[in-house]
């Protein structure tokens, strides 16, 4: 069995973990931040964590109405702009923590004087030093390359996060998510039996909307990693703005798909991709039965999820997809060709 | 010929005459803002007009240090949050002005008391209408379906709006880049003999940085509408923290590569993918001779450029070399299938 695959089903008790342990210092968090409510958010990372960060995104604008901005790397690290953060609430996100530019972003946040908080799955990391509030994802050390069990962690601290910063997230509801994540992965002989399908599939669409945007391209970065499928990510709408031209018989299009207020754009943009006669496969729940019905092939989660909670459950099926396809492609999920584990970019 | 090519070659005249209409405006814009600057810049936009988005957020954070957040409009119009505007200034792009989506995020703006502003090709739109503040982009009409002259028209406005915000620009600088346009046209003799290399490509990756990670969206997108070929798009840090894992020998790779501060992480991307024996196309101009040794294919403009001036003059190869390989490919640039010419989302 692959290391991703072992992390991949880790995930229910390492989420259970990561709420146990850190909610107390999130209540504490709240009261600090209570008194001193950002005018901005600015969220700083790369790669899978980047992902997260867009999940964030909508998560926190949605919940908070605090407007979010995703910080641009380049912006500090190679042209020196010091942008202005007197306002804003920077929180950087880094499996290691050793993110060279993300961690630098911080120290500028630090230095003008704004409050900065960091989110990393290693407790001894720069990162962990740097920012003034920490927050663990207690993932246990991550050994594929392919991240997926910290993307997961990192994701239910941005619920916190939106709870602390006053959305209406009862931790309550949070501790369902292991449970939920855990019915999630009771699909895993389902998927390994569909992944035999796109053997031969070198190039892909994967479509989400909302809180479901950042998987689309969270899923999107597991297939490029590790079973080298050039894998597009767009919002339903942004694919209808263009990119729809390149459909034709048979293309295939991954599409998270769940009830709520996402659906009817989403829905319209599958029977668009069925008019044109091009594969779609569906994930959705059972509290979306009409998505059963228009997908070439259809992923559903045993379960009725409310939208807001779909992230973590979501996610799950895609990653067990691209572990099992890197298989059938005779890869090593864990070991994508050129990667290492810790990426230094500037 | 294509519309789409007549179009590209009207850039260096509309420009001008862009520049020469709204200058004015704008220096009254400057006088009103300087006395009220904004906290945050939000954006505004869909598809082509998003990229320029894209370019603005990279400038405006750069050039003035105000924060820049890029709307997401289902925030807006699917979860019906209404985020908070009070300290922004927002930001509408559309070439038709008729965007449901991007009109009703600018009415909400307007609602919260924040200064709006519209950038369209259309003065009698919908968005000239709400926006207080209106930039028009003088492209003439724009008839092929896939948009060239309002992508640089779009540009322009937005080296406007920063100079407007206190940027140091120079309107005698910008009133060169009209000629910059005109001497990137030249090439096209030397794009259409190199358009048939591509003829079977079916996927690639584009690459930019900081100024020109825009315009790789926009190439991208070019290819996808017009030549219906799987563009990836990346910055050359992103793409190195994962998605490199596709690259195989004769991968093909598209890169804008101005010199400045993005050369070297640029420049570190590149050798990377010559080592695992890609093919890339590397577009620069004459300031930066070692991009010229490295490319598998070079285009070289034949000019001098400031990187803060590239964008401009390096999209226009792009879209010469995105109509010509549609017409190598045997399909009409100006008719994508699928596509219409204003797009309704929400």
């Amino acid at each position: 069995m692959s290391r991703m695959l072992e992390e991949i089903r880790q995930q229910p008790e390492r989420l259970e973990r990561t709420l146990r342990n850190e909610l107390k210092r999130v209540e504490r968090f709240k009261r600090i931040i209570g008194k001193r409510r950002p005018a901005l958010v600015v969220l700083v990372a790369r790669g899978t964590s980047d992902n997260a960060a867009l999940f964030g995104r909508y998560l926190l604008e949605i919940t908070t109405r605090i407007p979010v901005s995703l910080a641009a790397p380049s912006i500090y690290t190679l042209y020196n702009t010091r942008v202005n953060f007197h306002e804003a609430l920077v929180v950087a996100i880094s499996q290691s923590g050793e993110s060279t530019d993300t961690n630098l972003i911080l120290q500028e946040a630090r230095q003008q004087g704004a409050l900065t908080v960091g989110i990393t799955n290693e407790a001894s990391s720069s990162l962990a030093r740097l920012a003034q509030q920490v927050f663990l994802v207690h993932a246990g050390k991550e050994k594929s390359v392919a991240a997926t069990k910290t993307y997961t962690g990192q994701v239910l601290i941005l619920y916190l996060l939106a709870y602390a910063l006053g959305a209406r997230i009862r931790p309550d509801d949070l501790a369902r998510l292991p449970d939920r994540a855990a019915l999630a992965l009771r699909l895993e002989p389902e998927i390994a039996a569909l992944s035999e399908r796109f053997r031969f599939m070198d190039h892909c669409v994967v479509m989400g909307r909302g809180l479901n945007y950042a998987n689309a391209f969270e899923f999107a970065l597991k297939l490029m990693e590790t079973c080298y499928v050039v894998a597009e990510r767009f919002s339903s709408a942004d694919f209808l703005h263009g990119p729809i031209a390149l459909v034709e018989p048979s293309f295939p299009v991954f599409v998270f798909a769940p009830s709520g207020v996402t659906w009817t754009p989403v829905r319209e943009a599958i029977q668009k991709l069925k008019s044109l006669k091009a594969e779609t496969v569906v994930i959705t729940d059972s509290s979306n039965m009409p998505a059963a019905e228009i997908g070439t092939r259809v992923i559903r989660l045993p379960q009725r999820l409310p939208e807001l909670y779909t992230p973590i459950p979501y996610i799950i099926p895609a990653q067990i997809l691209a572990a099992y396809l890197a298989a059938q492609k005779g890869l090593n999920p864990d070991l994508p060709r050129t990667l290492t584990k810790v990426t230094l970019t500037l």
